[in-house]
Parts: structure tokens; sequence; C-alpha cells
């Protein structure tokens, strides 16, 4: 199996060179029933501590499976210090923000309420699982976390005043992102509204703020979970480690 | 209704001030039943040549709905002469690169068969109703143009040296966004591969061309559908009309 495809697994227990991991139940599904591995095979392991590390298949039993961590293939690396709020959505565009902020390297995810916000049940269990499959795929190093839904109003209030908040303005009336890229320096965090936009209350609130910086994209209406994905993108390809 | 939300249809006919609009039974079925709008009640028309208008309701058949066109409210406008060329994917990726390509305001689509393309059969017909639905909801003032599926080899092989063809390389060995963004002014397309990558043998191919660059989007791995709302997002935001 070339590297390209290699398959790549996120254990939540530290890795060291010699030692065993022992597969959970899921992996362990994955790997006997779906990628059909065997005795001896190769398993990228990455703990989000100590980096990534070769691994082969030692032992398959019923619902586990144990594999000898043999030698570390990349140093552990932090992703930029991003985090990502945004108004929940429908299930299935939420699916597509979480996945897509994953592989764009932020740090935090947070789903937002807001005025008008459709109010999405997220399941915690479900998430989790999303986004530790998101960063296998896309193999970066870290798992992003991902905060429980909060109110707007609350987040703010707790809010750490050195780390920048871009909200996104879709009235039109934020600097473009090339003009304000100056003032996104990590740390800084971007906010999504819903579909229907930030109330004029909550944007009251945004502009009265000295840590808040307001940004356009376009004239065309970008839904939100594209909104997401272009925001990350341009401060990755802008600001970040895509420079 | 507020302009926010107002409703937008897309009209195949030129539209002009004090004459009817016909809607076709889609569009009936949405204004009458989806919407329950009701004779008086304001829509918004769009024809992709002379721009948009208000127009009311005058007449609810049962198949058609004759709507007056009253005033206009914005001059055509064309998008950015920038194109997308996609690796087909799977039926929802598919899905979500054509909406968001219509959003980010590409002017053709083309899904592209590579040596490692998932060969998807798109329905000519159902994408034309996406594109115009995204359209419609974004609020751009022309449709773009989606091709059929056609083999890279022989896009390639008809290209107009003018316009820059960018492709992203996830090996890691394409410039950045940001420094090669100078070299991006439009006309331009950007090539997308499919989840496997290029094969060897069309990287050889798109290295030789004089009319081609090479981009990288961080050494995360992005799924085929991020990459393209990525790389249109940044040339929007660094070329295009975001500026």
């Amino acid at each position: 199996m070339s590297k390209k495809n290699r398959i790549r697994l996120f254990t939540d227990t530290p890795l060291k060179i010699g030692e065993i991991y022992t597969a959970n139940e899921n992996q362990t599904h994955y790997l006997k029933n779906v990628m059909r591995l065997g005795l001896g095979d190769e398993v990228f392991l990455f703990d989000g501590i100590n980096g990534e590390f070769e691994s082969q298949i030692l032992e398959i039993g019923k619902k586990t499976l144990s594999l000898k961590v043999n030698k570390k293939i990349f140093d552990f690396e932090k992703s930029p210090d991003v985090w990502l709020l945004f108004a929940s959505l429908k299930k299935e565009n939420t699916d597509i923000v979480i996945q897509k902020a994953v592989e764009l390297g932020v740090s935090k995810i947070f789903p937002v309420q807001t005025e008008y916000t459709f109010n999405a049940h997220l399941k915690p269990e479900r998430v989790k699982a999303q986004v530790i499959e998101a960063a296998e795929q896309c193999r970066r190093q870290d798992v992003p976390e991902v905060q429980n839904l909060q109110n707007l109003q609350q987040i703010l209030s707790n809010w750490d005043k050195n780390r920048t908040l871009v909200y996104l303005d879709e009235t039109g009336s934020g600097e473009t992102f090339a003009k304000a890229s100056s003032k996104m320096k990590a740390p800084v965090a971007f906010l999504i509204g819903p579909e229907g936009g930030f109330s004029l209350r909550e944007f009251e609130l945004l502009k009265s703020l000295s840590y808040t910086l307001s940004v356009s994209l376009g004239k065309r209406i970008l839904r939100a979970e594209t909104a997401s994905i272009s925001a990350l993108s341009c401060w990755q390809a802008m600001v970040g480690d895509w420079k």
C-alpha cells in the first residue's frame, strides 16, 4: 500500500516506539472488516501528542486488535491557533462545516446559537467521531476540540480579548478579506452567522466590541457552510500555514 | 417580505419593463404551492442579459402563472471569467462542488474525466436545475454554463493558451497560492484532481504545458470538494471580485 493511501488512525493514548497499541472496537472493525487487513499489515497511528508512527498488526482478536509501534514518521505538529464559530445548521450542512473545518486546520470548533439560528441538536459522540475521521483522512497531527452548543452572547461574555473575532458581514459593510487580513494574525476566530443572518442587535453588539473585525466576501450571498470554508481557506492562504 | 428573503427566479427569456413573463410549470409550482404566493405578490426575476426586475403576480393558472415586469432593480453584471474543472466525484460531492462553484462566481463548470476519476453519470437536466437554483439563491445575475463530462486530455488539446490553467498539486510541489496569485489574472481556470490525485502521466503533461501553474494548498490533504471551494475562494479574495 502506498503512503498516499495509508490507513491512519488516531489513538487517544500516547504512543511510544516498541510498545503495543490496542485498537478499540470501532477501529478493530474498520481494520479487520472494512479494510480487510491481516497480521503484519501496516497501519499509521497518531496520538496528537508525540506524532505519527508506523505500526504493524500483531494480533487480531474478536473485538480488539493489537499493533506494534515500530517507528516514528512525523513529529507532532500543532495546527494554527484559529477557531471557527458557526451558527448551527441543518444536520447535513453542519456535517460539511465540521468536516471541512478540520481539513482546513482549525484548532477549535464552536457551534453557536444566534437569534436566527436553526437549533440543531448536535450529538457530541457523533461530532467527536466525525472530527477524528476528518483528522485521520486529512493527515493532520492533532484533533480539534469541539465545544458544546453555546449562546453567542454567552461566548462573547467570556471572550479573551487577545483573540481577534472576525465576523462575516453579508450586508456588505465589512472590509474586504485581502485588506483586513493584515489584522488577522493568530490567535483569531471566525464567526459565521446563520442563513437568516445576524439580527440587528447582534450586529450592534459585534460592532461595539474592541476585538472584532467585520469582513465581506463579495456581493453574492454565500451559504453559511460555503462562507465557513471560504473564510478559513482565505485565512490559511494569506496568514496561516499555507503561506 | 423583506428584500433579504426575496424570491428570485431565473427566466430564460429576456425581460422588459411592462411586459408579461409566463412562469413555467416548475416555477409555477414553486410560487403557488411551495411559497404560497397569491395575486399581487412580488417576485424578483433575472434573465442573465438585462438584469434583475421586480414583478408582480398577475394571474394564476393551473400550471402556469403570469407576472408583470414592473421595474428594474439591478443592471446585468457578468461574473468574473474564471472556470472550474473538477474530476467528477460521487453524486453528493459533485452536488456540493457545483452548488458552491456557482456561489463563488465561476462562469463555466467542466466535469472532467481523469485517470483516477470516479466516473459519475451526471444528468444534464439535473445539473442545469442545480445551477439555476444556486444562481437564484446567491443573487448572481448570470447563470454559469456547465459542460458535459470530457476527458482531461481532450480538454487540454483544445485549450486557449491565453487562459491560465491552475492545477492543485497535493504532492506539495506547487507554489503557495499567495505567491502564485499574481500570475492568476482572469481569464483563469482551476483544475481539481480526483480523490486519488492525478496520475504521474497527467502530472507530466500538466507540467509540460506553457499555460499551466501548479499550486499547493498546505500540508493537510483536502478532499476534492474542499479544494474546489478553497481555490475559488482564495482567487476571489486575492484577484477576483471580492477585492
